[in-house]
């Protein structure tokens, strides 16, 4: 993309209104609009970025064999008064009425929605084990919505639901969505730590919240710094083995892990001293197993092996996807901008012309342009006659991993300088030996 | 995929409420469910269909350099105050009341959001032209939603809005728009024809629809014939040349083709008689020059070249993309289910095993199976043990192009046999050759 042809609304000044870095990162940044009270407009910088992390989440789940579906976003009431929660959920879900005078919601979570197509399609545990997901806007009325996308009302979640015949099979399905999960927060540069968690209104009896270690989260923290030097890494899994889930499920979660809901000040005195650690944490992900809460309430079952009717057993798992936006700025920022991982970066080079309309200048970046095109990255090129200084700048704001500036002092030496946005350091080279560096990086991804 | 890990809740009966092809052949073919009146979810092979229009929307809006971005669904009614709307739209807009008595309504198109956006950040004509364009979820709440997805209330739809200095460029911006239309159509295997439109509630000087040829079509079309010969094909065309795109403008418009809402009798009259067609069609997208009406009441001015605030030449431009799984099965269909284009088709091919259990045959399929997948290609591979006709149903159901078949007695003589779903001819020919001639037919795409 030519910056000249993009829409990236950049801002010089710190919006007043945002109290943390993500927040008003992403407002300078160009990346999002506030609408209203937590509502955002996702302008096209921000919108390549939640792609790039709804892309991943998808592909994680894919892998795993869960199976995508879309729900809608308004509903009739009438699943939710079956379940019993559209009187329980209080006044964070955001119920309506349409024409006809019928009451109506819009999702804030989806357990109602996916138990109504189970149990309309599957009769038979010959069909089972089954997941489906989404990834799908939902409505959260926050009394207080802040924090920009960490804590909006309209936001965008993947939830998938686990349906199994026995509670030995739901738990693998737990399992095997822990590690799903894992791969996927690291694959997008991220360290998540799955810690144990209160089950809250959803209910449940095993469940694990995944935080991300942020100076600026919302709770407080306690763990064993044994945790912090785990990764899942590029190991291998075969999904349908209970072993191996089982076995990462110990790995990444037999060390004390636990937020202030959940925190046992005993236990957490059994640590060495010198391995507590108390600190804060964002939220951005949660897997959940709650036995036969809904499909009981809600009928689902399936024919047995015996032929009679067995309640499944279920689990919801989400990952805040519209909030990792905001949760990876937390993790990847200084005080000049946001430097972005290259699993998510918005575009994966920037070209910097430091003299637009100088032939030799402009014809090194238009076959730098191409060069990248061509081996499939999206670089953008400010092609603007800004002076040198803002172009940094602005490159600096919205974090691409590499630069590379182009000159026509360097070109007289036959060289380009490639900068990484991480380390600031800058390397010269040949312009073939830039894109060769910058694609290598790329590779396999 | 294999089917017995996917879902794909096909239904041998046909649902009574359906009253179109399309309709009942989602509900059969187990696409989409009906969660309320014009509300449905979008089951697994319905959401690739889906996505797969989505992405040739992207690609060939993007391809003439619009820039997607991504509007809330929900916004506060100041905007539609602002410009007038909130109260001429009448009752398919759905409003609704926030915990804090604030009044909200579900977007059913974004004129004011984009034209928000845009006075938000431009300020000077050397910023235009702009084109920006989302692909959201939007409802309107008809009174009688019916056709499944070709009226429902909550449907996806790409909408774009351009930005310009003066009527010419806006001009250009709405030709350029025809343009990528009919590509866009082209490619999903769709012959959509322009036609002089009305401009309805949004209001508006230049304004075409554009319409695929359907029994079922709930709107009567008037046209020339000559204008079903015409196709844009492969033509290069550079979407900044005015020349270029005017010229294709006054190709596919220049005949008489009209829906009865502007239909002129005696200028079609004038056509001579032998290629005087009366017939009906499903609108699939619309163009809208509407000059400086959201301009001008909402503010949304630039700096023109003579220092002087001007306001911006405005146009919207639309495609009804879930729509457009309904239409695409409206013109592609048997009596025996879908017949998908290669295009959009939710998998590629489908592998059929006659004798699922016999080594010889599972082996065969589980080859073909990775040697499509390896050439990038997506197979559906009927891995259960229904018996053949059974499979065969299914698969002619939901509607893949090309289906290979592969039986022991076939594999004694070394051939599988390769069918097209479209005019049912069977080939026999090696495994080898059979993912080489599907690969062939899909390469490019």
């Amino acid at each position: 993309m030519r910056l000249s042809r993009y829409f990236l609304p950049v801002l010089k000044e710190t919006p007043a209104e945002a109290q943390i870095a993500s927040h008003r990162l992403m407002l300078r940044a160009g990346m999002v609009r506030q609408q209203s009270a937590g509502i955002y407009s996702w302008l096209p910088l921000g919108l390549k970025v939640l792609r790039n992390v709804e892309r991943i989440v998808h592909e994680e789940q894919q892998r795993a064999g869960h199976i995508p579906l879309l729900m809608p976003t308004l509903q009739s009431a009438d699943l939710w008064k079956e379940s019993g929660r559209y009187d329980a959920y209080g006044e964070e879900l955001l119920r309506l009425t349409d024409r006809h005078g019928r009451d109506m919601l819009y999702s804030p979570t989806a357990e109602e929605l996916f138990t109504d197509v189970f149990r309309s399609y599957v009769k038979s545990y010959k069909d089972l084990p089954l997941t489906l997901y989404q990834i799908q806007w939902k409505f959260r009325d926050e009394i207080r919505p802040r924090f920009g996308v960490m804590r909006g009302r309209e936001f965008l979640m993947k939830d998938g639901y686990t349906f199994d015949l026995t509670k030995e099979d739901a738990l693998h399905a737990y399992n095997r969505h822990l590690v799903t999960y894992l791969r996927t927060y690291e694959r997008m540069g991220l360290q998540a730590i799955p810690m144990r968690a209160d089950s809250g209104p959803i209910g449940g009896d095993d469940t694990h919240e995944f935080l991300v270690l942020a100076d600026t989260g919302e709770s407080e923290v306690f763990y064993d710094s044994e945790i912090t030097d785990l990764s899942f890494g590029d190991r291998e899994i075969d999904y349908d083995s209970v072993e191996q889930c089982q076995a990462v499920l110990e790995e990444f979660t037999s060390r004390y892990a636990r937020t202030d809901e959940t925190h046992d000040a005993a236990l957490f005195e059994q640590v060495p001293e010198a391995r507590r650690r108390v600190a804060r944490g964002i939220e951005v992900g949660q897997i959940f197993y709650f036995g036969t809460k809904y499909s009981e309430a809600m009928g689902a079952t399936v024919q047995g092996p015996d032929g009679k009717p067995v309640p499944v057993h279920m689990g919801s798992h989400g990952i805040g996807v519209s909030r990792l936006v905001g949760a990876l700025i937390e993790a990847n920022h200084d005080d000049r901008g946001i430097i972005w991982p290259e699993g998510v970066t918005p575009f994966h080079v920037g070209i910097v012309n430091l003299k637009q309309g100088d032939a030799e200048a402009d014809a090194a970046c238009d076959s730098l342009y191409a060069s990248f095109a061509a081996l499939g990255l999206d670089p953008l090129y400010d092609d603007t006659s800004e002076r040198a200084g803002g172009k940094f700048a602005t490159m600096d704001l919205i974090g691409l991993p590499w630069r590379v500036t182009v000159g026509p002092r360097g070109l007289k030496n036959g060289v380009v300088e490639v900068t990484s946005r991480r380390t600031g350091e800058s390397e010269e080279m040949t312009p073939e030996m830039a894109v060769e560096k910058i694609a290598g990086i790329y590779a396999g991804r």
